[in-house]
């Protein structure tokens, strides 16, 4: 292993870092908050140990596979230990589990929260809290790479580890060159949101933050209701839009800003997508004429948005959804899991990974009568390899396996059923809010610290795809 | 399409049916009891149209696939339509879809029940309401065909339909020959069960009940309080011993009769299972003796019934497992996923499946560093060729769907989360009780009828392994 590049890597990835924190840092001065040592010191002890760790390392030698594994799932981790130190030092957050959790919710763009009231929060604190999701969003390794002409190596693993989906669609025919773009894409859409939602009648501070919160499908909000505080259908109307959007392959975004929307029109995946929104939002609104004392309007309104806001995996909430008809959750459950389109940046296991199992359902039963026949499995025009469907259907087996022992590991600390397995869901698929203890009006606070622990690792494992973590865990991976 | 075949083999099934109710029709004469006339008329009634069918039919043409997989599927169909003929006549469940239900709950080895007050029913009632676990639990199409010759060429699939797990294992060439050998060491097991628990202090009529009950991991019983009723270490015992022993794979056994103990001694499957049983008995009886004020001899004796109850997918209880903590539930649930082994008479998705699947998993992180590499999947000295994972992995899918989308359906008719999903899994795994509403100590009398109807779907699934019904449901079975 290449320890003197991923030292380089790494070192690099905590000086941008610490770059990321400076605008919180004005913010506070801006304000006149008190926040701002606790800034500055984080700033300071971030770009020392990154400036250290750059320094030691360097960029030459050998790069593999497992180099760009090892600068993947430690960079995030590291990421999230530096990135909570303004919620520890200012007091937000003392205890280092609850900052841990607070940060790796933020740039696993996840939206659970250990906070209560977050509007007695400092503007920094609530920027720093907002720009982890935007940065996490895209991927901030393949950011610190694309940037780092010497570190472009490792980049393809990377890419690989950031980028969710089965198959990373490179735009274009460098990993540099496709982050850069897609990064651009990311820029406009977050802007336009923010022009929006100031239009629409939020403050520029609020727009920011809701911007960051919707196009990372991350969750965090400023206000204690979180969108429901606006009760403004416009705002609703906009943020919808964009989590939907966001939810979408960033690929296809790409040709859609030059003008071509046919890869988005007919692409398979999308397709899927928006018709699960489409159902599961009739569904739900139908559940709740039937079962509360909703008008239509209501029903479709409440329930269109937190449809949206649940499969994107963003998690903001306009609706105490716990207290609906168990139907209702039940479908937002299934979402849940289901998560956005591959290359977007949503989370779970995605609507392509759905795609792919159920032809390969379909491909089982026609083997049933013919056994000896070779069927291709056809999405799109494309035919999806047998080795990709393996990967997708263990990928499957595997989330499944973490759902299930996680949630084992959270009932035998007293949490009941329904709470615990929610709480995974949401934070392996990078949602936020579950049910029960977990629920939309509540946060995840009150949980024993052993449990905000498994879960900030279940974050980081569903944001990371699984895969990438688990081979760090691997002997295979450290022997040689 | 061979109709006449189909016609024919359909109609020697539910001749076999009309003389397996006569043991029955035997016990109401002898005690006297009023229900001897639903069992003659169900007799002359099933024997008339089976009689009828088998002469319109013919057993020659050609024999495919299709023909197999139709016997299969509305073999099992009829089995429950005609089988639940006693209980309707009888006045005992006077509802065509309760009893449709007990009697498909029968047949698939579940054992939920809709019958409150069990210690009510005739002897003759309890007699063939546990025949049809017994007859279900080793595929009582595939003894059909085994004693009838003509009909051996379409026993293939048959036999692939009806014996669980993703590899069959036919011990001998001939599958007329393997069942029938199967059979004989079922009706050994099945001797030596009856005769220990009469020794152990049961009378006869109960021992046979129970046997029947356990062998084929049923679970009804004689006794409202179930196997608790008995109070005895010794029969909790044997009852334990037998469910794990017919939650092995028989064909393991057949070498056992024979003095050879090596097969099932190297086999990794049992040892799996095994070990999952000793894991799961420790973790609960830990965490009841933490949470509640159980003795550790109470605690460990409780554990071991119901982890053994439940991964043989029997369903007997002797706690209500229902007010055990959040933990042992969750334990307990995960097992009703997992299941027996293959080929054995236990449902769910089969630890061999599990045993498959862990080891792709550890294919794709091998994969992830040495990307061209291929590497076979060994289980024991075999190798799993890559069509068999894709096929488990597959059924896993769908299993998980089906909970899914069954589920959903429940929770629509007004059903609590925990109840629905439990309810689901209890029955698509053929166990028995689940949680809440299903829970050990209730039963599933209360549901709406549809939910039941749901759930009787879902028990056919489960045995015949899901794909044996779906290949009905599709196009392309009917179309050529």
């Amino acid at each position: 292993m290449n320890h003197k590049l991923i030292l380089k890597a790494l070192g690099l990835v905590l000086l941008c870092e610490a770059a990321a924190m400076v605008p919180s840092l004005f913010l506070t001065l801006y304000y006149g908050e008190k926040d701002w040592l606790a800034f500055l010191v984080s700033i300071v002890f971030t770009s020392l140990v990154g400036g250290l760790m750059a320094l030691s390392g360097s960029g030459g030698g050998n790069v593999g596979y497992r180099e760009g594994f090892a600068v993947a799932s430690f960079g995030w981790i590291l990421l999230a230990g530096f990135g909570s130190l303004p919620f520890m030092l200012s007091g937000v957050l003392p205890n280092p589990v609850d900052a841990y959790f607070e940060t790796m919710s933020g740039f696993t763009t996840t939206g659970a929260s250990v906070i209560s009231d977050v509007e007695a929060l400092s503007r920094g604190i609530l920027f720093w809290r907002s720009l982890t999701h935007w940065l996490g969003g895209m991927g901030i390794l393949v950011l610190t790479v694309a940037l780092i002409p010497s570190l472009k190596i490792a980049g393809l693993q990377m890419f690989k580890a950031e980028v969710p989906g089965p198959t990373k669609s490179k735009v274009l025919p460098r990993i540099a060159q496709t982050s850069r773009e897609l990064y651009k894409v990311y820029v406009i859409i977050t802007v336009l949101e923010i022009v929006l939602l100031k239009l629409a009648g939020m403050n520029w501070f609020d727009s920011f933050i809701h911007t960051f919160g919707t196009v990372a499908t991350g969750g965090f909000s400023d206000r204690n209701a979180s969108v429901a505080a606006y009760n403004s259908p416009l705002i609703e109307g906009i943020i919808i839009f964009f989590m939907i959007l966001c939810g979408i392959n960033f690929a296809l975004h790409y040709f859609s800003v030059r003008g071509n929307f046919r890869p988005l029109w007919k692409d398979p995946e999308a397709r899927l997508y928006i018709s699960i929104i489409a159902v599961a939002t009739l569904l739900i609104s139908f559940d709740l004429i039937l079962h509360s004392s909703f008008s239509g309007a209501r029903a479709f309104r409440e329930s269109l948005f937190q449809v949206s806001a649940i499969i994107t995996t963003t998690g903001f909430a306009t609706a105490d959804f716990d207290q609906w008809p168990w139907f209702s959750k039940a479908v937002l459950f299934i979402l849940m899991l289901v998560g956005g389109c591959a290359g977007s940046t949503g989370g779970a296991i995605k609507v392509s990974r759905m795609l792919i199992m159920y032809k390969g359902i379909s491909r089982q039963i026609t083997k049933m009568l013919h056994p000896q026949a070779v069927i291709p499995i056809r999405i799109g025009r494309g035919i999806v390899p047998n080795e990709v469907l393996d990967n997708v259907q263990t990928f499957f087996f595997i989330y499944i396996l973490i759902l299930g022992g996680s949630t084992l590991m959270i009932t035998s600390l007293g949490v009941d059923l329904v709470s615990a397995v929610s709480a995974v869901a949401a934070t392996l698929g990078n949602v936020g809010p579950g049910f029960g203890a977990v629920g939309p009006m509540t946060n995840y606070a009150a949980l024993p610290l052993a449990a905000k622990a498994l879960l900030s690792l279940c974050m980081l494992v569903g944001r990371l795809e699984i895969y990438t973590v688990l081979v760090i865990f691997s002997t295979r991976f450290w022997r040689g």
